[in-house]
């Protein structure tokens, strides 16, 4: 059928539009400009895609990803064991990497409660979160799930769990974000930042 | 090491800035979000990214991509075969074939004449343009190499190599892009414009 594309490059582009923020046209697009690649290229793309899932495994610390055994955050000695970020994907681990503030440790949960979808305590890692409280070593926790109505559900859920364990809880200030303008913000961020408004 | 990402998802992220368009950022963006997929997801993906060097082959005739044998287009008997648009690559056969106007066959010619690249005649399909052209059946040959300065002497040269067999040569027309504005066009597509103007 002329006008369309081969059946090898449709198929590729079918795989780049299941990543994030990819449409129809830019798969097309990657699609096409994998021809110019080399066979070397190829071989190597084609391998690195396959261990994505044979070669990252989850950290058995704090279920963060890794390259076998512990991760590179668990594994640093500089770094503060006493204070443990809660988050819901890896993603949100890379972010609050970039700040460079942060010095403790995190907590990966692979999800958030959502009893709409079927997902419950049971099915996020927070097992796991408890049982790396039970020697006492951490004595805060951060609660950085998303500000979303699920992410917002979840931390109270945790917070009212590890409170009477004795550990401080925290969570994310909300608030506009530095930078952004008034006028863009929406209504519950803005009223989330009149409310933790602080004195000067 | 804190803050960086992991060696395979990193990996991912400079097989992904080969492809056209892919600064770093995305590249890394893209890479991350290939740990959402299923490992049949990654299965096909990898796949689908090795096929694309070992299902696809080059037309015997026309040189355009094909999955084996004469390609979709040189297949199609409902095309004008007197008709040959020849071009710098595939990318420029599929923008040709969504305008949906032209019947002929293709010539890709899977590159330009270069001296400064050291691209010489060739280095390019032009060999076997001229091998089609043998037989008398294609009567006009229509030279859509880009408006650059190198595609611009590629149809020099091969105007004055088919014209003395007879066949009637043309070349895409310049002028300002349908749709655009003056004000964006520059000089030189002003000035063809101009040049080819056609009365009304």
């Amino acid at each position: 059928m002329p006008g369309e594309y081969i059946e090898p490059i449709e198929r590729l582009a079918e795989s780049f539009r299941r990543l994030e923020g990819i449409g129809r046209k830019t798969a097309l697009r990657l699609a096409v400009s994998a021809l110019d690649l080399t066979d070397e290229e190829i071989d190597a793309f084609a391998q690195a895609v396959s261990d994505i899932k044979t070669k990252i495994h989850f950290c058995p610390v704090c279920q963060n990803l890794s390259v076998g055994g512990k991760c590179a955050i668990c594994e640093d000695a500089r770094r503060d064991a006493r204070v443990v970020c809660v988050v819901e994907d890896v993603k949100a681990v890379m972010a609050m990497e970039r700040v460079k503030e942060f010095n403790g440790l995190y907590h990966v949960l692979h999800g958030v409660i959502s009893p709409m979808r079927g997902i419950t305590p049971d099915h996020i890692k927070i097992k796991e979160l408890l049982a790396r409280l039970e020697d006492g070593t951490v004595e805060e926790v951060i609660l950085a799930t998303n500000p979303t109505v699920e992410g917002e559900a979840t931390a109270m859920y945790l917070s009212r769990l590890l409170r009477p364990l004795g550990i401080r809880v925290s969570r994310l200030a909300y608030g506009v974000p530095v930078g952004g303008d008034l006028e863009c913000a929406d209504e519950v961020t803005l009223y989330r930042a009149l409310e933790g408004r602080r004195e000067l």
